[in-house]
C-alpha cells in the first residue's frame, strides 16, 4: 500500500508531518510518497533512519498557506503539495492522500480534479467522535458550511456506509443534529433535511440534540459544516479550558496535588479518550479517491495515527462501499 | 421589589419551582407572585414555612407543556402561566417574569405581549458562560434560530449594554462566533453580519472560533439562535461525559479512588465553575420589559439563583439600558 502525504500541510510542517511518517514507515506495512520541496523534505528526512524504499520524496514546487483561498488555490498555485499530491491518486499505485494543511483547499483541489462520486453533490468531512462507550461517526465538520438539505441525506448514507465498514456497526443509526428532539423543530433547512433523512436513510432515528451526541444517542450523526465544526472546536476548547481550571485550583492546595498525582494515570486515560487528534485523521467522503484531513496543529504521532486510519480505510475499500451505499 | 415566577414552568413543577422561591424569599429582600393551578401552588406551598406577605399566588387555569407550540400558546392557552405572567409586568409593581418553562412559548408569549423596544427587530436569549477568568455573554442561545443578519448587531448592542451595566465592564468587547478567526470566512449570512457589527457596534473584534469562546477572547459573543443552543448543549453534555468515563474509569483504580477522594473539593470547584445553572437563568433582551429563563431541569437552587440575578437585573435597570444602547 501506498499513501501520499502532503509534506508541506499543517502548522508544523514538514517537522511534525516527516516524523509522523518516519514512526508509520517503521511501524506499519506502508510505503509513503512525499510530496513537497524537495530539498526542504529531504533535508528534514536526513535527521532520521527509516527503510529507505519505503519513503518517496516528490517535488512540489508551491506551498498553500493557512490563509490562502481554495479558489486561488485551484487557479493559481496548481503545483502545491496539495493540487499535486491529489492528483497522483488518478494513477495507479496511489492508494490515499493525507494532509494536515488548509481544509479548504484540500476540499477545493479533490473536488476539482477528483470529482464527486455518483449520487453525491458535495463532499463532506467526517470525524469519529468519542463517546461514553464506543465512538460515533459526525458529518460534516467543515467541509461544506452552506448545505442543501439534500447533502444531508447523502452525508447519512455516506456515514452509514462508514460505519459498516470501518468499524463492523451492522446497522447503524443515523441521527440528525438539532435543537429539540421532536420533529419539526428547527429552521426550513432543518424541517426539509429531516424529512430527506426520513424518506431515504436507513437507520434513521430522527434529531439529535447537542447534549447527547456523546451519550451514544446514534452511530452517525448529520449536520451542516457549520454546525459541525462549531461542535468540534467547542469539545476541544471546553476541555482545555477545563483542564487550564483543573490545573489552577490543584495547585492551590496541596491534598489535592496528591490526589492529582495519585489520580494521574486516569486523568490522562480520560484525556486520551477525549482527544480527538488521537484519532487521526477524518475522511472527505464524496470524492472520488481516499482524502484525509489531519488536524492542523498535528504532532507526529497524530499523523502516525491519521496513516494508520487511512490504511484501515484502503484496506476497507472504503471508495468502493461510498459508491454503492449511495446508488442504492 | 416583586418578582413573577411561573410556578408551572419545568421538568420538575411545580416542586422545584416552590422550593426555590420559598428558600429565594427567606434569604432576599424580595417578593414574589407565583403565577399557576391555584389549588396546586397552595398545596405545595403547604409543605414549607416562610414569611407569608412575600408569596402571592395568582391563578391561571391553563399549563403550557415543553411540546406545545409557541404559536399554539399565543393563539390557545390565554389563561396560561406564561400568558398570565407575562401580562402582569404591564402593571406597575411587577418588576420581572422568571420561567423555567417552554422556551418557544415564553419568548412568542413576551413579544405579543409586551412587544419589542425600539431598534431591536427580534429579542434574543444571553447567557453569562464561564471563562478561564471570568464570564462572558452568549447571545443568542435559541430564541431566534433563523436570525437576519440585522439581528446580530442589535444583540451586540445588547450584550454590551449588560455587560457594562450588570457585570461592571466598562468597555466591552464583541465578538462573531464564526469557523475561522478571518474576515470573510463562513457563509454569506456570516460576512454581511461580520460587516455590520464592525460598522455600528464599539468594542468590535472581529471573528471569534468555537474552541476561543471559554479562554476569554471576548466579553460579549453573538451567533444565531441554533449556534448558540448547540454550544450551550454541547458543554452541558460534554462536561457530563467526561464526567461519567472519570467516574468509572476512577471505579477501576483503588489508588484513583482516594485521589478523587483528596480531590473531591477542587473536582466539585471546578465542576461549579464551569455549570450554567449555578448561573440562574438567562435575560430574554430586546422585548419591553425583564424576562428571565431559567433551565427547563432547574434544581430548586437553580430557581433560587435565577430569581437572585433577576434581582440584579432589575436593580441594576436592564431594561432601561437596553433602550438607550441601542437607539444610540
Amino acid at each position: 500500500m501506498r499513501i501520499v502525504v502532503d509534506a508541506m500541510g499543517g502548522d508544523y510542517a514538514p517537522q511534525n508531518v516527516i516524523a509522523g511518517v518516519v514512526d508509520a514507515v517503521k511501524e506499519f506495512e506502508v510505503t509513503v510518497a512525499l510530496v513537497g520541496i524537495e530539498d526542504r523534505v529531504r533535508a528534514e528526512l536526513s535527521k532520521y533512519s527509516y527503510p529507505n524504499d519505503r519513503i518517496q520524496v516528490i517535488h512540489a514546487s508551491e506551498v498553500v498557506s493557512m490563509d490562502d483561498s481554495p479558489v486561488d488555490v485551484i487557479r493559481r498555485k496548481k503545483d502545491s503539495s496539495i493540487a499535486v499530491g491529489i492528483n497522483l491518486l488518478k494513477n495507479p499505485g496511489y492508494d490515499a492522500f493525507v494532509s494536515a494543511g488548509n481544509t479548504g483547499a484540500v476540499v477545493a483541489a479533490a473536488t476539482f480534479y477528483l470529482r464527486m462520486i455518483e449520487g453525491v453533490d458535495r463532499p463532506g468531512i467526517g470525524l469519529l467522535i468519542p463517546q461514553v462507550n464506543g465512538h460515533a461517526f459526525l458529518i460534516d465538520v467543515g467541509a461544506n458550511s452552506e448545505p442543501k438539505p439534500e447533502h444531508l441525506y447523502q452525508y447519512g448514507h455516506m456515514a452509514r456506509a462508514y460505519m459498516q465498514s470501518v468499524m463492523g456497526v451492522e446497522n447503524p443509526t443515523v441521527g440528525l443534529v438539532n435543537i429539540g428532539q421532536e420533529e419539526g423543530k428547527g429552521s426550513g433547512f432543518d424541517k426539509q433535511a429531516y424529512q430527506l433523512l426520513h424518506d431515504k436513510v436507513p437507520g434513521f432515528i430522527g434529531n439529535v440534540e447537542p447534549n447527547q451526541i456523546f451519550v451514544g444517542k446514534a452511530d452517525c450523526i448529520v449536520c451542516s459544516g457549520f454546525v459541525g465544526n462549531v461542535i468540534i472546536k467547542m469539545s476541544e476548547g471546553l476541555m482545555e479550558s477545563a483542564g487550564t481550571v483543573l490545573k489552577r485550583e490543584i495547585k492551590k492546595n496541596p491534598l489535592a496535588m496528591l490526589g492529582a498525582l495519585l489520580m494521574q494515570g486516569v486523568l490522562k486515560g480520560v484525556k486520551k479518550d477525549m482527544d480527538y487528534s488521537e484519532y487521526g485523521g477524518a475522511p472527505l467522503l464524496g470524492v472520488n479517491g481516499i482524502v484525509i484531513k489531519s488536524h492542523g496543529r498535528s504532532t507526529p504521532k497524530a499523523i502516525k495515527n491519521a496513516i494508520r486510519a487511512t490504511m484501515r480505510e484502503v484496506e476497507h475499500n472504503i471508495l468502493e462501499k461510498m459508491r454503492t451505499a449511495v446508488v442504492a
